[in-house]
């Protein structure tokens, strides 16, 4: 129900993903009455169950007041789907800070985890086209201990939602040098370069706002108000490019004429860096895996968040994530005693 | 001396703003055995003086040591021209760090200023094709205090740099919501909003990453690690889409005719967000106007940096953005002791 779009877009979106993904089920969480007709009329009733919820969280909606009176809302009950083993994969469209507030208190964070993070997708050069981004917003803050949690998570997302093997990860910083940047991410570094080896994945040091949708790197750590902030610049430098390049072609007669001779290219163009098809910023540490979509998803974007579920819940990726996490812990105790020795002696030597 | 593609460029970029600019002078600092030739080459030599400089300081030294051993370089020497009045503004293609570390010690900070900031063009969708974003990566940290004083420090500059008489004024954040952000951002918002009618700007409250480049505001105010983060997300992201673009309009016969048909469109489009024509980051709060251009600047980049020096230098703005803050910390004292207490109650209340 959370969408700015309304439930139609959601329907339709979810009825996209139905007709590509044919193992696929759903559960449709909201007001039934909405709800029926729009299942009906995409003939997908057969595979969809609606669980009739007589309240939805506004966008307005502070996640204190969620917590205390939310327990009737549509997003409550998706997110006890996973809790109760209904669903695999909640994806919601609705208030962020509510969704993770919720979330967090009804699936509960993963033993070792301190704070859970957002993670999304960000066109890239890289050869799967996408880099994965951490946290893009879950949190303002983020010490060094979250730092390497979000590598480790990062890691594991990147390997069990994109498939590759030795991912490699980078810290985002405001240089690439060594002595740059905040006491925290010199820390940071030590323990994330520390737990290369044991957690499987390439450190390949400080990276730069350049370097998000660069080929030398797989999954870019950072604070979440930093990554946020990232993220929407990124967005809106996008959106300036576009409309530019819309004013561009439709400058002169000429230029209207070129547009439609490149017609193919620049669909296929589009397609590469259209935001919808990246949509989905997935909830890690949980003990349940969430996405939460755009809430402006046309349900092109809301097949895309669904697809990504259906992927991460066909590799049992909560489970794999929080055992990886489990272990690490152990581990990155061990990383961290020998980083902070590390760190404060090149701290010394600074 | 200092960037990447060495004089030669600078000398270029050199002459061509001489030629735009007819009643321009410049002084360059460097090797004279090496720019002696490059001047008479471009003919500009009864319009420059050059003073001999032994050593340049290298992208890869550490502010410290350039502070210790750095006085016969040509940056020691550009700086040293301000301070002493031959000169009205200093550009520079060097290391960034050693370049505010100098200039600060040269020059100084400006009564009142506790961090100087640099602040760079956005290309946006504003009137004037651009916003300004400040701090840019001059200091790594800034308290509701400095962040304050940046938006006084960057409304000047939109005065008298880009001619608004009343700009708009956003801060970062990640959400426009006031309950959001860090503990400084919600003291800040009280302070600048306390000090909009007697700075005479408007203070529009909280902005997002895609508000960099849209046209609500002139002024974005933010810390230099969130700032120099967005500012290279912001070329990464624009870079991709060119390379995408040259590459969807090389796929194929057709495409590249496309091209050529389209091509006056897409020079406009380029020129538009091109970022060499806003090339110069400038800092803001010392006794003396410096400018840094990108270390990768090509002759128009160079010219580019010099044309922002020179309306600057013409206006005079150094003294006017002194004047500004002197008069604004008394102000910005009284706002402070007001914005402090109304903050506290806020914070009580949340």
């Amino acid at each position: 129900m959370g969408g700015d779009k309304g439930p139609a877009a959601i329907v339709a979106g979810l009825a996209s993903f139905l007709a590509k993904d044919p193992s696929a089920r759903a559960i449709l969480h909201g007001r039934e009455q909405d709800l029926t007709p729009l299942v009906n009329k995409r003939r997908i009733a057969d595979r969809v169950e609606i669980r009739d919820c007589p309240d939805v969280v506004q966008m307005t909606d502070k996640p204190s007041q969620i917590l205390r009176q939310g327990k009737k809302t549509s997003m409550w009950s998706a997110i006890t789907a996973v809790k109760t083993g209904d669903a695999d994969v909640c994806v919601s469209c609705g208030n962020t800070g509510a969704l993770m507030a919720m979330s967090m208190l009804i699936l509960r964070k993963v033993d070792g985890v301190n704070r859970p993070a957002i993670a999304c997708m960000w066109p890239s050069m890289s050869a799967g086209n996408f880099n994965v981004m951490l946290d893009a917003g879950a949190d303002i803050r983020a010490d060094q201990d979250d730092l390497l949690t979000y590598a480790l998570m990062g890691t594991s997302y990147a390997r069990n939602g994109m498939g590759l093997a030795r991912p490699r990860v980078g810290l985002l910083n405001v240089g690439v040098e060594e002595h740059k940047g905040r006491a925290e991410l010199k820390v940071a570094h030590e323990l994330i370069a520390a737990a290369a080896d044991r957690g499987d994945f390439e450190y390949i040091g400080f990276v730069e706002g350049n370097d998000l949708p660069s080929d030398r790197v797989d999954v870019i750590v950072t604070d979440g108000f930093t990554g946020n902030v990232a993220l929407k610049t990124g967005e809106g430098t996008a959106n300036l490019i576009s409309s530019a390049l819309r004013e561009a072609f439709n400058n002169s007669f000429l230029s209207r004429i070129a547009a439609a001779i490149a017609y193919t290219s620049l669909q296929r163009l589009k397609k590469r860096i259209d935001p919808r098809r990246v949509n989905g910023g997935v909830f890690l540490g949980l003990n349940g895996s969430v996405i939460k979509s755009h809430g402006s998803a046309d349900p092109t974007g809301v097949a895309a968040a669904l697809a990504l579920a259906s992927r991460l819940g066909k590799n049992g990726f909560s489970q794999k994530l929080a055992a990886r996490v489990a272990t690490a812990t152990a581990l990155a105790q061990d990383a961290q005693n020998d980083g902070a020795e590390t760190a404060s002696t090149s701290a010394k030597s600074e």
